[in-house]
């Protein structure tokens, strides 16, 4: 931390103390090639950066909590940053929030009671939710926010489906490893994974875990809508997990029907 | 009828019977400059027809139950026309859902059980929705949906500002009176005008009259807002409706938060 502070203190010619900030931001990921930046293409933490450093007058590298993947939206995502410790952070929401479009919004800004506060490794857990529309047409007044299947679903089945993925496994059958990387750990622990319906007669997936990898859930609701629609036995959900086999978990379901729902750490930061 | 009928046939150079169908259709204001069919602009009705007449193969004259304004959304919506009698309801849903985009969506289909059906004047009711965001940041995943104010409201003050409202009242102080149409009767009939808040905890207005004049929900939508600013008192709304004058009621709602969420029949159509 001291050394990072002290370069930060040099980069922008200002000798104002700084400190560790916090936020909950919410998107619409239609419009956005995912979270992380990346040259030339519009992203979320781009976007942030762009509007935040102006406003903070230095400049900021952001720290997410989940990198979720292009056209997924989030409710609430958190982040991190360093900024001169003096922030008015009330002052800084209304303007952050004047400077960016409709389709994202900090929610919450503080100064983070702890020093290494970190938006990523200080998360507990990670929760999303994926709404499925299984009636006869489409929903336009949901437009861009839920996968409409066009097969009515068995929910009863897709229940059955998701309970082995409870606990900790490897879950490479769900999980787009990272290039080349044959090292890195797919392991992950699964809290809670659970369908419903809701009043509306919607489907929806909840799922909790200690961290997600990358197309772990779109694998897993593309895989549940086949179980629900008949296409492959709930039962063969267990032996898919155990293959730790990518090829295995078929279609991944469309990003717009996926949201990062809440972060979770131990001070309660997070809960919106 | 017999009269039109037989015009019918001889436009389209068929001899096929024509009978009359009513449908529930479902869109997304927001790409469309009103549901009515004007030249040069996209409408709701324009879209249908011109998706519809290659699909039941004759010209079609739309009746709309609501005339929504430019920007609002429809839940259920109700349409009638004449096709030829012969129709298979089931193909002619999924060809024409499968033509229109994703903003428009025809929920049902079926032949009307009396032949003078119209969808505008064998309406007993309407139904609007609208939903307004007091908190304090707008939501990304709910743009073009929800009206954001940027102001918390009392709940207590708008549903007593919307009380005087119930029962049969000339509503010209919320009306748009058709251009130099001064002999026209905007006395509608309010069964029902009630605001709460969501478990979401959005605030949320439901309306049903037996018919509505142009602008009248955003209207009172609109000075439901101003009451709940506490801007003006809850008992102004009495002597502003007594006023019958349209410089009366102030700001118009945005169109955005507004839904026609259903239409009322004597046989119970239209609840969907």
């Amino acid at each position: 931390m001291a050394t990072q502070l002290t370069l930060r203190m040099g980069d922008g010619g200002d000798d104002r103390p700084v400190g560790r900030f916090r936020a909950v931001i919410a998107y619409r990921g239609t419009e956005f090639s995912g979270v992380a930046e990346n040259r030339d293409v519009r992203t979320v933490a781009g976007e942030l950066r762009a509007v935040l450093e102006p406003v903070v007058k230095r400049p900021v590298e952001l720290a997410l909590a989940g990198r979720t993947d292009a056209g997924v939206h989030a409710r609430a995502q958190v982040i991190s940053f360093d900024a001169p410790a003096d922030l008015d952070t009330a002052r800084i929401v209304k303007s952050v929030n004047g400077r960016l479009g409709p389709d994202i919004v900090m929610r919450q800004l503080e100064a983070a009671p702890d020093p290494d506060f970190h938006a990523r490794f200080s998360a507990r857990w990670r929760r999303y939710r994926y709404t499925v529309n299984d009636g006869p047409c489409a929903d336009p007044l949901a437009a861009g926010v839920q996968w409409w299947t066009k097969w009515p679903l068995d929910l009863d089945r897709m229940r059955l489906a998701v309970d082995p993925l409870i606990g900790e496994h490897d879950f490479s059958s769900f999980c787009r490893r990272p290039a080349g990387d044959l090292a890195v750990s797919l392991v992950r622990r699964v809290t809670e994974a659970r369908w419903s319906r809701t009043d509306d007669g919607l489907l929806r997936f909840e799922i909790q875990a200690n961290a997600f990898c990358q197309q772990m859930v779109r694998s897993i609701v593309g895989l549940s809508v086949e179980v629900g629609r008949g296409h492959i036995s709930a039962g063969s959900v267990r032996s898919i997990l155990l293959a730790r086999d990518r090829a295995r978990a078929g279609q991944m379901a469309p990003a717009h029907g996926l949201v990062l729902w809440q972060v979770g750490y131990d001070d309660g930061y997070g809960a919106v």
